[in-house]
């Protein structure tokens, strides 16, 4: 059987690039690009809270990767580093193998280094701390929003949600609508490039990963705020816009694991946003604007008021 | 019931301090000090695997940083920040609250300070991650210990592994034999000040976690050296003293987490050891020195090899 070490050797170590010392020691050591701050973000998965036990394992070394790097795209960091703890009830090699396969696909994507980490044995469960760099003073917050910010979502939302609704057989889909929403819900795509162009353009930023009313609150609450968003405006997926109305605002607005930016920019800016969309490949929509009012107002295209009780999804309040 | 935000803020959130940005955001940000490394490790602490389920939370959160702290200590790094992934079976306030009280105590000892993290609901598991800073160059490595150096190690070793022989009832122990060695397991004190001040004096270094023999090993496999250690030089405390022979040599070259410092330095460098050893109050001895002829050689001293067949700690390759 293979040991800790061998286990680490085998699929986990390779050279150091942008590391001074990478795997093999008691500490990786990175050294920071002078003028640079570094953002830092950590996230946790658990089999059976965050995903079914019998994921791909490909797919699960592609998320577990991609929703930490979404956290640095949120901040317009460029992704650098990142390490890797990972509990496992046994040295499972043929999942091992895909699980680092996807890992680096997407660490590479992104180039994104793997410099550290701890393997062990217990209940499947993956921590992944990213480092990233971004200019002194160009980090995208969360408490920066300003009264007449248009607000912005990149991509679209809703499909991971609906895909999880699939999976769970709350819903049934057609074998195409399958194919078209899944990869939404089991391989997203953080938006690295978009939120580094950024920088210097928006005002407050983050990436959707528990639905866009709960995330939004975020940013209103933190920058003492309030907004207006028009439902009208949310850009679904053709599959989503064949569901019932009420599954689809439930789906885009509460769904969650969507890993799209959603920011907020002064009107001046909305030329400059629609070039970095451009450059990027990264549709982006208009969905409101931010007013100084306190709280989130939730309106359709005729400026009518929508009574929505759906609250975000959160990991010790709801019965999962 | 309280949410996760909840939670964070409840128990973990605290003003920013080293950080410019701390819990709350995407992301946390650190300015790195020009001129600095920034040494980064990560540990997994798994219920069942590392600690009892039923394991004072307040040793508990002590011990869950320590263990990375002394990985910090090991490359001669001054601790900064860490981030902590928490994974609960259920909100428990007060676990959470003791748990919490452990931590940050430890944290101010060290001056560390809780930048981010991330609380789940799933099998209890702890995840920290370090960050540390080390000037450029100066980081104590595994890789560079040299034919002649001396081999020291800090504090003591062997307690921690006599403490769980006696929690699994492997053994016995007087109860104010329990009172002395039980802290060695369950309340570990990294040794980050005698690390910082073995920059410059040490050539290799690296903590005590999986045994002596195995780590030792680590270092003499990167340094391309091998190694005689002494075993009766090796420093055990009394109560482990009072042991059979057997039991003592098992407890001290196999036992693990000790959390010292084992390093090597070349013989010039023995005053400024001990020097630094009086300035932190931490007492080191020399238990052998680093060959040209590879492997490690355990003789006592009447230089008389002696044929153990322990074999380090490992978290797949042992039935534990």
């Amino acid at each position: 059987m293979l040991s800790e070490f061998d286990l680490i050797s085998k699929y986990f170590k390779k050279p150091a690039v942008s590391a001074s010392l990478g795997i093999g020691d008691d500490c990786a050591l990175l050294v920071p690009t002078p003028g640079t701050q570094m953002a830092i973000s950590t996230d946790m998965l658990v089999s059976g809270t965050h995903f079914f036990p019998d994921t791909d394992p490909r797919q699960l070394g592609h998320k577990s990767l991609a929703v930490n790097l979404s956290d640095l795209a949120a901040m317009g960091a460029r992704p650098v580093a990142f390490t890797l703890a990972l509990s496992l009830p046994s040295p499972d090699e043929p999942w091992l193998k895909s699980f680092s396969e996807g890992l680096f696909s997407m660490a590479d994507i992104c180039r994104c280094e793997l410099i550290g980490g701890d393997t062990t044995r217990g209940p499947l469960n993956i921590c992944i701390t990213v480092f990233g760099e971004v200019p002194v003073g160009q980090a995208l917050r969360r408490d920066k929003a300003q009264y007449g910010d248009d607000i912005w979502i990149s991509g679209s939302i809703g499909d991971a949600r609906l895909a999880l609704a699939h999976c769970l057989e709350e819903i049934e889909l057609k074998p195409e609508e399958v194919k078209a929403v899944v990869p939404n819900l089991q391989m997203p795509i953080p938006r690295v490039a978009l939120g580094m162009e950024l920088r210097k353009i928006a005002h407050a930023a983050l990436d959707l990963s528990d639905g866009l009313m709960g995330d939004l609150n975020h940013i209103l609450d933190a920058s003492n705020v309030g907004a207006t968003i028009n439902v009208d405006a949310l850009p679904i997926s053709p599959v989503l816009a064949k569901q019932p109305r009420e599954r689809q605002l439930y789906c885009a607005l509460s769904g969650g694991d969507d890993y799209e930016l959603c920011f907020t920019a002064p009107v001046s800016m909305r030329s400059r946003i629609l070039e970095a969309s451009t450059r990027t490949g990264v549709p982006v929509t208009r969905i409101g604007y931010i007013e100084n009012e306190k709280g989130l107002r939730i309106k359709n295209s005729a400026g009518e008021i929508q009574n929505l009780s759906f609250t975000s999804f959160d990991h010790f309040s709801t019965a999962q």
